[in-house]
């Protein structure tokens, strides 16, 4: 089973490398970072590179597409290689999965027309726009599409997603081999619970300043 | 505030990930990725690498030290490069910090001798044997030194660091904008609830046997 996680300029780390720690140990799987051209992909805070082994060309038919997202997605989601790829991809894949504003890139490849999917919760409009119907889930199935909300529940929805390909056993060897146990010390981690005046700052803030002012 | 992550041959990559995430939002913060020479560095499961923007000896004094635990720590436990510079930047560090098997990493270079400290939960006796007095909390506090469990307890480690530099309003603001509301699929995160076979056919099996059969 081969593992494609699509990397690009100003990607969120953590919503690359949740699922692919997570993902990279299901049983037989060849994890691939890929990106326009092999080499070292700078993430969204500038000071963290991950490096692509592999262009997209070289990886035409993975079994799971994995995007991650970013406060400039933008640049992705209008960038002609990698639209021309995600629906290449997709005719073949198993499943085609997004983080965050990940998904707002599979929607500009027109990949999620008509379907239950979620993103970051700042971006659901977007996402709407793009002809998706956004929900208020952390993780959302539709058929073989699996979108994830904002960067952390990206750790979620790869586990789910473990469950599914490799069973519920399997996957509770991985949560428990990972330790997520997860015990924040605050009650903040979506709109509905962190503090309302934190919340109304936020609103209306377009995804592409979280780099910066985030 | 300059923070250093390290990276070693083998680290695994969320260890390092999950709290740059957090960390890296700080306010003014100046975040590094660092290792005995800068270029890529490959993790554990071999299929990903993360770029080391600078060599140990250009950051001689950060603020906040990270060291990610990886199945095999040891090599990073016995270089003598490493252990040199985690004592010279532990001299003025304001935190000492570890996730996973990085507090033996730590441990070995001396940094946690009857420190109340945690790692991996397969890794407690080996902590021991470093001279530290290993605790089964997921995130623990000894004056500076601020050691985190298994593998995605970095992020819950970050995110009480965060607030004990920035305060609470700033941490829950990061925990909103990177929605950490975390939501399991299941309940098998530690050794106390995950399914006991699981637990009886991990313990006794040495973390360096974890990168292939985990």
């Amino acid at each position: 089973m081969q593992i494609a996680v699509l990397l690009y300029p100003g990607f969120t780390a953590l919503d690359a490398v949740g699922p692919y720690e997570i993902l990279g140990r299901l049983p037989g799987a060849e994890t691939v970072l890929v990106a326009g051209e092999p080499g070292p992909v700078r993430n969204d805070q500038g000071s963290l590179a991950l490096v692509a082994d592999r262009a997209l060309t070289d990886v035409p038919r993975p079994d799971v597409v994995l995007v991650p997202g970013g406060p400039d997605s933008r640049r992705a989601m209008n960038d002609p290689q990698t639209r021309a790829w995600l629906r290449a991809a997709d005719e073949t894949s198993t499943w085609t999965t997004s983080v965050c504003t990940g998904s707002l890139i599979l929607g500009a490849a027109g990949l999620l027309k008509d379907r239950r999917a979620t993103t970051h919760w700042l971006a659901h409009e977007e996402l709407r726009a793009l002809g998706a119907e956004p929900t208020g889930e952390r993780v959302v199935f539709d058929g073989k599409y699996v979108t994830a909300a904002g960067v952390s529940s990206g750790i979620d929805m790869a586990l789910h997603l473990f469950g599914r390909i490799a069973g519920d056993e399997a996957a509770q060897t991985v949560q428990l081999l990972t330790e997520y146990d997860p015990q924040p010390p605050y009650d903040a981690g979506s709109p509905e619970k962190a503090p309302a005046h934190l919340v109304a700052r936020w609103r209306g803030v377009s995804t592409a300043s979280l780099a910066t002012e985030g």
